[in-house]
Formats: structure tokens, sequence, C-alpha cells
């Protein structure tokens, strides 16, 4: 072994011709989990109380949270059998996408194919995929305000333009339309929706996705849906999805088993064609969607082989155990907000796993904004919880209630000791 | 539901403003999986044999292949404790990190940290990250000739340019290492190798490497070794790898549990960095690294949590087995292309899962090219081979040796019926 001293003077000395990209550097920095890592680095260590994480939808870790063992069969089963251990086709296994078909078809008024499926390495993938299609000079895409700051972060590394419509808070989260009206262009691909809504915690109704669909169509758009929460409504609006206006607008959804099932960490999500018309293979999406999978990870080929065990037999049991933590975390959380003067919600959530929710910073001291707000709270009460900024919206706050019902009201309390300390006298 | 062929008219005659990106088919028309589909496409439905697939690297669905109850059992275990559902952190989680910078360090004069390794979605993911983050205006990277297909598309789709360097077969498929030196410029940001060798399965020296480091030391670039093959070495020559001269030259190595546990579906695969004087800190590789990873998809946290079990506990019983097999698929590989005339072996392989050998198209009659051999070969034999043009060198083939040694012994039995039926008389 050479002498490492030497070695690192000499190599030191050396003049090298590679460097970073600070392109991808300003791209990172858009997302959730480059503020969460902040957030978190902001944690006092001598704080001995447990830290409530409040800022992001993964309450995976918690008891009330634990998925059924039906999936975790599935994918052991799939594992066992060595028939899973080779390349996945680069538009995954016929039978996880004839089983992700088939689950879709059920909330449908016609049927999807397996051909309608491509699976991939979470949402994240699916996402990364559409907006890489869509990528080329000048063209962009719509996204919501308040939204998921991934969309922009992959947007901005494809150099695909972003354009934001608002969603009203005074309408129940619901689209400005005549706002997707009036940014729309010539070079105007795409409208993205998250329903249920990541962050506002809302459901749109039929009616007004009947709307969405018409507007895009007036305007000649797709819409992408995004349906990661999808099911995860308990409030009085029922969950709708988007794809059931697809023979007015062609739509593409994404869509993961990492919500419903409360297993983000298995990185399994699809990306699918809902297009009776055949509207995105006449003008080559398809085709184009294919070839950036054929230079793309797949998601595992087991985890794909436990997708049909997964889908056609967990209970229901399961499904409305989930669906019952969340409308009880959801109510705890509205509750306990109304006792916190500087905290204004809009509307309770009623879908998701979270909460939007307006910061009165008139009536606090010393708190400059959302970001300082939440800095705060991480160091002096070790509770985690994201500014508005990093989902669009100044001095707002996203909330997560998808935590165990005891943690969630303990750090609520928290929450509301902090407000209460730097309230104006 | 709307009658769907009033819809199917009113959605056809509608104006639709997305539409296809050509990019992105002509860079997945390079990948080794669109040509594979092309040939598969071409087998004769109507030959009742099985087909011989000589064509692509996973003898997973093999017996004699089959990979060991302990890899399987590290994944079981970490999916039942439930301890790895939630999302990972996006460099991978710690103890993966931690088991993947163990085990390269054994054969190397240094220890990795656990901070070095980035945990990724198969070698694919790896290579992609790396691109990317060395992608900008006027920035090229030297790649092997022949190579591996994938970097070269991921190269077209991010806008990196690529210089070819031969492997030269009468050296042994040694680097041309003044090609390396002459074709470098200021913009020369990286070279590649592969080893063991895919396609040629070839295994450099430990001379080679350390020229090879002094080399791309001269011209000041680093060197990214594909070790996917890694410790997959049967002849004389014992596999090295590059990270031992990490102190001549910075060392990017990506690698995967893909080949040596013969479970290319899981992917599983790792980044890291062999650089024990900083420069991929100072000069910024490994920020705009961990920035990629910050909008990236993960690999699956349980298969992470799976990987200390995996690299500590898989026994040297598992290990010889495949070496056996690989050594004795490799022998029945080399003596039945002597038997075929027009086929032409410059060097035994000694690594990896493949051998590159010289098609005598003066001796055809009728086959106009390797292209023209293996679509011909796929519909009268059904047998798969890779073209050589589809790793760098026409009228070349590419043949995987690992399979079966039954199906292989099979496979060019009727490869050399083929050239057989098809010699000038």
């Amino acid at each position: 072994m050479e002498n490492s001293r030497a070695g690192a003077a000499a190599a030191a000395a050396h003049k090298w011709k590679f460097q970073g990209n600070d392109g991808l550097n300003t791209a990172s920095a858009l997302s959730i989990r480059s503020v969460l890592n902040m957030l978190n680095s902001n944690i006092d260590q001598n704080d001995t109380r447990v830290v409530v994480p409040l800022g992001h939808g993964d309450p995976s870790s918690f008891p009330s949270f634990r998925t059924t063992p039906v999936a975790e069969d599935g994918l052991v089963d799939a594992l066992r059998s060595a028939k899973f251990n080779s390349y996945s086709s680069t538009v995954g296994i016929l039978p996880a996408r004839r089983a992700v078909s088939e689950y879709l078809s059920r909330d449908l008024p016609y049927t999807l194919s397996p051909d309608d499926v491509f699976m991939t390495v979470g949402c994240t993938q699916a996402i990364e995929i559409i907006l890489t299609v869509l990528a080329r000079p000048g063209a962009n895409i719509l996204l919501p305000r308040p939204g998921f700051p991934f969309y922009e972060a992959r947007a901005a590394h494809c150099n695909l333009e972003v354009r934001y419509f608002d969603l009203l808070p005074e309408k129940g989260w619901e689209v400005d339309l005549k706002a997707v009206e009036d940014m729309s262009d010539e070079n105007t691909m795409a409208m993205v929706i998250i329903n249920p809504g990541n962050p506002c915690g809302n459901v749109f109704s039929y009616q007004h996705l009947k709307k969405i669909a018409e507007t895009a169509r007036k305007v000649g758009i797709m819409v992408i849906t995004d349906e990661v929460y999808d099911h995860l409504a308990f409030g009085s609006t029922p969950f709708t999805p988007m794809g059931v206006f697809a023979s007015i607008v062609p739509v593409l959804t994404v869509g993961s088993i990492s919500k419903r099932w409360i297993v983000p960490g298995w990185r399994l999500g699809w990306l699918v064609t809902n297009d009776p018309d055949g509207i995105f293979k006449e003008s080559g999406i398809v085709e184009s969607i294919k070839g950036y999978l054929n230079i793309s990870s797949d998601p595992p080929t087991f985890i794909q082989g436990g997708v049909p065990h997964i889908l056609s037999k967990t209970t229901d049991e399961f499904f409305s155990r989930i669906i019952g933590v969340l409308k009880e975390t959801a109510d705890i959380c509205d509750e306990k907000l109304k006792e916190i003067p500087c905290i204004n919600c809009p509307n309770k959530p009623e879908g998701s796993m979270f909460v939007m929710v307006k910061l009165e910073l008139s009536v606090l001291d010393g708190i400059k904004d959302d970001v300082d707000f939440c800095l705060k709270l991480a160091k002096e009460e070790s509770v985690i919880i994201m500014p508005g900024i990093a989902v669009g919206l100044r001095n707002w706050l996203r909330i997560t209630f998808a935590i165990e019902p005891s943690s969630l009201e303990d750090g609520l309390e928290r929450m509301k000791a902090f407000c209460k300390r730097h309230t104006k006298s």
C-alpha cells in the first residue's frame, strides 16, 4: 500500500478535470426530503423526548399502521418460489400488469388492459417517466399550488417549464379552473392533479373532476392524476378516480401500494394510460414511455410477482382499519388545532394523510415566517412539521396526522405550548 | 358511461397538444433489451424446441444457477421484521451501506466508510447517476469498445458526448491505453472499464489495472469501474478491484448482488467512491451524487435491510459452486465453438458470463452480417445470440455461456448445424 499522506499530497496537487454539477444541487434543494433533513438537523440532541414526525406521509413504523400480513405473504411466496429472480421485462411482468389493470378497472366505466399498465419503482419513478416524456424545448406543464415539490424538482431537471394554478382554500381546495384555461398555451402538455390531495387533505368531487376533464379537453392537454393516496378518503366525499372521465380527456394515472397498504419502502408503483380512444398511442406517448423504460431501472421482479396476491387477497377489514385510524387522527388533528389561536385550518381533511393550515404570524412574537416557525418548533419541541413554502404556500404549514394517535396528541400539545410561548402578550 | 364509439370519434377529431418524444426512442434503440426483443420476435412459433437464450447475462432461471437460500433468508427476515417498510434515506440505509463498505474493503489496501457507499436500484441506476452527474455542455466520457450499450444510451439521454477506446483482442482484450491518452481533452471527465469483462469475458490483470490508473491520472480523469461481475473469475487471472489503485486515481465503483448471487431481478446495487484522498468530495462530485439521489427512486428498504445478512452469511460453498458451473460452461463453450469453422474465438473467457467471437462471413452463404446471422439463427434454430454490433463490434457475436450446461450444449449444437447449413459449398 502506498503511503497515504504522500498520496494525499500528490493527489491534491494533481489537476483533475471533473467537477460537480450545480444543476443537480439546485433541483434537489426543492425536495421534501432535503427540507426534512434540514429540520431534523435542527432537533436539540439534549431533548430526551421522542421526536414527533408530522412532516412526511410515512406512518409505516407506527403499530396502528402496520401493513397486512397478506401483503408480506405475497412477497415471501414470490421470493421463495425462485420464479422471480430474473430481470423483469422493461414494462413490468404480465401478472403484475394484469393485476393492476383489474384492480383499477373495478372503479372505471371501461376495462383497462395489462398493456395500459407500466410497473414503476414507486410513484416517484412514474412521475419521472411522464415528465421526461413530456419535456422538450419550450414545453410547459401546469402544477397545483400547493402541491408535491417532487414534480417541480424533476421538471427542473429535465428543463420542462412549470406553471402553477391555485387550489382554492375557500372552495375546499378545488382547482382554479379559470387559471388553468388562462395560463395554457400552445406549448402546454398536461396538468397535474393530486387526489386525494397532498398537501391539502381534500378529496375532489365527481362533479369537480368532470369539470377538470372538460377544461383540459377544451385547452387540449392531458390530465396526469396522482392517485398515490387512492381510496384513503374518510369524509363525506367518496374517492373517484380521474380515469372515469377518460372519454372526455386522456388521463395518465400514477399510483402505488405505498399508501393504501402503508408500505412506502417497498417502492412498487405504476403508470397507467386511461385512454379508451387510443389518443396516447396515436400521439406517440405510449412509445416514448416504453422508450424511457428501456433505459430505466425496474421494480424488483419478485415484488412485482407478489402484486397479484396483494391486490386480490387483502381483506376489507384491513382497509377499514386503516381508514378508521386515519379518521380518528384527522379528528384529533382538527380538534387540537382549534385550540391553537395562531393556526387557522380552513378545511378539515377528508383524505390522504395531510392538512394545510394557515399560520397567523401577526399574533406571534419573534417568528419571522413558516420556515422560522418550523425550525424553532423542531429545536424547542422536537416536533417536525413541513413549512408551507416547501409545498408552494408561504406562511402555511403542512401537518401529517397519519401517525400513532397518542403521538399525534403529544405532538400537537407540544405545538400548542410552543405557540402559546411565542404569542404576543 | 358515455357511448364509446361516439367518444372515440369526438376524441379523434379533437386537437391535442402533447406528443411523443423522439429522443427517448432513439436512446432506447441502443439497449440490449430492445435488441433481445427484436430477436425474440423473430423466433418461429412453430418450432417445438425450447428457445436457448445465449443473449443475456441472466442465468437465474436455471437450476444450476439457483441463488443461495441464505440470500432469500436475508430478505424474508427483513420483510417479516416490519422494520423496513418505511422510506429509505436517499443515500440508502446505514446498515446496508456499512455492509457494502465492509464487503468491498476486504479486497482493498484501505478501509471504505459507509459514507463512500450509495445504494442503488441495480447497477443500471448507479450508471445513470454517475453519467447524469458528469453531463454538462461539451463534456465527454471514454467508453470501451466493445462494451455495454446501456452507457451509450444513458449518455445520449443526458447529452454527454461519448468517445470509444478499443479493447484489443490480440492482447487478451486489454485497454488501448495509447488511444485513451490520445482522445482525452480538456472536456474529458472519466473513462469506463468493465471488469470482469462484458462482453469479452476477460479479467484485467493487476499490472494492467495499474497502467489504466496511471494513464487516467496522467490525463486527469476519474476511472469508473463496472464490477457487476466481481469475483466471477475462473481462469488464470484473479479478480482485482480497481479501487486498489485509488491512491493513484479516484475510482467510482458500480456493483451489485445481481451476478455473484444470481439475482438480477432483485435490483440491488451500489455506487462507491474509492477516494482515500478526498478528491471526489473536494470537486463536488459527492454532493452532486447526493443531489441526484434526492430526486431519484431508492431500492426497496427491506431489500437493503437484507444486505448485511446476504453479504456476511453467504458460504464459500455457494460461491465455489457458481464458479464451478461457470468454468464448466466456459469450457463447453470453448470446445464447441472450435468445431464451428465460421466462428473464431480469440480468447477463451476467464470471467463474467460472456465471450466475444468473430464471425467469418466469407465462408458463409447468404448471411449479410452479424444481425442477419442472429435473426436467421433465432428463426431457424430458436437460439438467441447477441449481434456484436449491439455491443460495438460489427460482425462479431456475444455469446452467453452462463446457462444450464445441457442447454448450452444443445444451443451450440444447433448453432453448429446452422453454420454448416449456411456454409459455402
